[in-house]
């Protein structure tokens, strides 16, 4: 099995401070919405995060980010063959976890909705299903959680290696990649040692995961 | 080189005959565009693409997929390396080309705008760069001009194969794709005599591409 954890992403409902703020107001009345139930969202409120927040705007409000981090992991062959585990962390210490049936909505609209009702009720089901679950954890605690396994940490700074070398032969494997486009892990690392690198520039978050993947899958290819 | 061609998306603008539709004269007032230079898009046109079109709607109006596409190609370790060359096949037989140095926006509002721009000027410039150019031409056309490079079709009803296998020693190599998510290509593929499909079931557009991306890489990772 082959887990992947986004880690710190820039994924949280508009803070407190920023729900007063006229341009929030005016956007979630144009979309019918409650400003305290939106997603943080800097493609629309991008003036809005540096008026309040100054120096954090290209930083917090990414839920695209994980959206495309999203699409690639679940809808990858490992995915569908059910040999891939996905978390993802937020900001605020909010772990989601993914029953491996759950569709992502292509359409990033639909995405948002449907993760500002995952804030709202920590739970999406169908049927007797769930379908994705909420709950408040730090990452070191979902770390825990995992036992046993070999933590991987995606670090820019590290050495370079291809996935494949760094995967070894090892089935059981997780991977933190760190979910935000600037800066450095707000959680504490420091107890995750076992450090790589695969390219010598910043890479996108899914085409980190979508190289640990078929990196993954050309090794076990008959893994269950 | 590796060369994908996403070929037969459902990338338009919005058809003559729906212009006059209500709900997509009403849509696009409310985002302070004219509708005739709006993308066909069935996330939000559902119900008046199958009003038009009957039978339709499930598969014309897909920006969101070739916006997956491309940020799956352009943002991989090839697509940084100068390594992959992408076109994107139109049904209405337009070849868009990008210039490796292209940003494509991760916001899928922005993407549309850039798009909508695109068909509007037939080329988005930066300076003296073009970074992407669209230009009347079929599928048949578009292969003919890449040369004597092998050109394979990923066919979901091929036999299965590993995309190393299909690669093979060949370092010049052209991967069709349909960039449709239902039905069959339109444009005549019956010259398209190498077949292959890379797992049991349907895979969406940037699963095949990233799958191909890194299949591609780990054949040739000194390739420039």
């Amino acid at each position: 099995m082959l887990t992947l954890i986004l880690a710190d992403s820039e994924l949280e409902l508009i803070p407190e401070e920023m729900i007063d703020d006229y341009a929030v107001r005016k956007n979630a009345k144009s979309n019918g919405k409650v400003a305290r139930e939106m997603l943080l969202d800097s493609n629309f409120m991008h003036s809005s995060i540096e008026r309040i927040f100054p120096g954090e705007s290209r930083r917090r409000g990414r839920p695209d980010l994980v959206h495309l981090f999203l699409l690639t992991a679940l809808e990858s062959i490992p995915g569908k063959e059910g040999n891939l585990r996905v978390f993802v962390h937020t900001r605020n210490n909010e772990v989601i976890s993914f029953n491996p049936e759950v569709r992502i909505p292509r359409a990033y609209n639909r995405f948002v909705g449907l993760i500002e009702d995952l804030f709202r009720k920590r739970k999406i089901s169908s049927g007797d299903k769930v379908l994705m679950s909420m709950e408040s954890k730090s990452l070191e605690s979902l770390l825990d959680s995992l036992g046993d396994v070999r933590k991987v940490l995606m670090w820019p700074e590290a050495s370079i290696s291809t996935v494949s070398e760094i995967i070894g032969n090892d089935r059981e494997i997780a991977f933190v990649i760190g979910g935000f486009s600037q800066g450095d892990f707000r959680s504490d690392v420091s107890g995750l040692t076992d450090r790589h690198s695969i390219f010598r520039d910043e890479l996108v978050v899914w085409t980190v995961a979508s190289e640990i993947i078929c990196g993954y899958r050309s090794k076990h290819s008959d893994a269950r």
